[in-house]
């Protein structure tokens, strides 16, 4: 059985590792499964073959058999689960793990997604300058918060897990803001997260997608 | 074994039943599992006690035992996981039950936190009456996709789950804002959702522990 992802034809960072595919393909190059990538273009992620697989018109997509996923979280919790490395054997440890990558996506990206919208989207408009601190401000509680537990751990919660890789992707998108550097632990962990093997096979692979290199 | 969970001490909304516990409320209702509830107060849930179990100083969280976790998703899959009622027994409805989950909290949820934030945060700002309609209109998109998927069907794929308990949950959050209403089988999705036996026993609950009654 192949397993068919779906990636923007050209991403919008341009190959710096940000759009969701980079994340899925993490996970797939972490427990060494191999797959394929279909490209999909700004204008066919909106028509219906797209939409079937992927209701809000993004990536990326996971197709196993018979098997149909979007939202990236749920892609890697999938991946997590058929495959040993990303989530703890015992219960509670898969359990927490799980905390942990919803805490990444549902607490700590929000925050993150809006920065990302005042930079990005607002950056022309009138309040752009004076709003920002604000939108930082509510960034920072989320890494002030992060970082006082992980303190000085390598991971946020014994060996490397789906959590890491969810919570250090969301993290990424703070690099060109100067926020984590703030947070010199988290800093280091998200270092740690891109040192990993497996993480720089998934960011080379996209980096070729966009750059044809 | 007794499920405990924590919930606000007095909610910000005054028991209009948004507060994140009234949706693990609702999947323990959904599932017949009886709980306590410990209320905490925001200088409590600040201090390291709480800390120890939310690390980002926040309600829910839920502990069974030897299990302790936080985040809503977390503990609702968790719930849905041992018991039956909220997920469907074959692996790839379920894995596309999970899909759901995710794509409530971070597709539908992010920019409707970012609504809310807008609303309540930012109404005394300067820049608050001219930014407001693009917010809304960032909610309106999502909610046209999601409305597309749904067309006229009952639920958002074959039976109640825990996918859609999730996305009524984050849909109920845009009640006050009138957005709902421009989408009816939205609106009427999440009516469909707060009918449910289940969904009112929680919110009775809530409401009886913010007003006392």
């Amino acid at each position: 059985m192949t397993v068919i992802i779906t990636a923007f034809e050209r991403s919008p960072d341009g190959g710096r590792g940000l759009a969701r595919d980079t994340r899925v393909r993490w996970a797939l190059e972490e427990v060494g499964q191999a797959y394929d990538v279909r490209y999909v273009s700004f204008q066919a992620m909106k028509e219906p073959t797209h939409l079937a697989l992927h209701p809000f018109g993004q990536i990326p997509t996971y197709e196993d058999g018979d098997v149909a996923l979007f939202e990236t979280g749920a892609i890697v919790l999938h991946i997590a689960e058929r495959h040993a490395g990303l989530l703890p054997e015992d219960a509670n440890g898969r359990a927490r793990t799980i905390a942990w990558m919803f805490a990444a996506v549902n607490t700590v990206e929000p925050p993150i997604l809006e920065l990302v919208t005042a930079v990005i989207f607002e950056r022309d408009k009138p309040w752009s300058e004076q709003r920002l601190p604000l939108v930082k401000d509510r960034v920072r509680e989320r890494l002030k918060q992060l970082s006082a537990r992980l303190g000085d751990a390598q991971w946020i919660e014994g060996a490397f897990s789906a959590g890491d890789l969810m919570m250090v992707s969301v993290l990424l998108r703070l690099r060109a803001s100067g926020l984590l550097d703030e947070y010199p632990n988290l800093a280091a962990y998200v270092a740690r997260g891109e040192a990993r093997p497996a993480y720089r096979r998934a960011f080379a692979a996209q980096l070729a997608a966009n750059t044809g290199s």
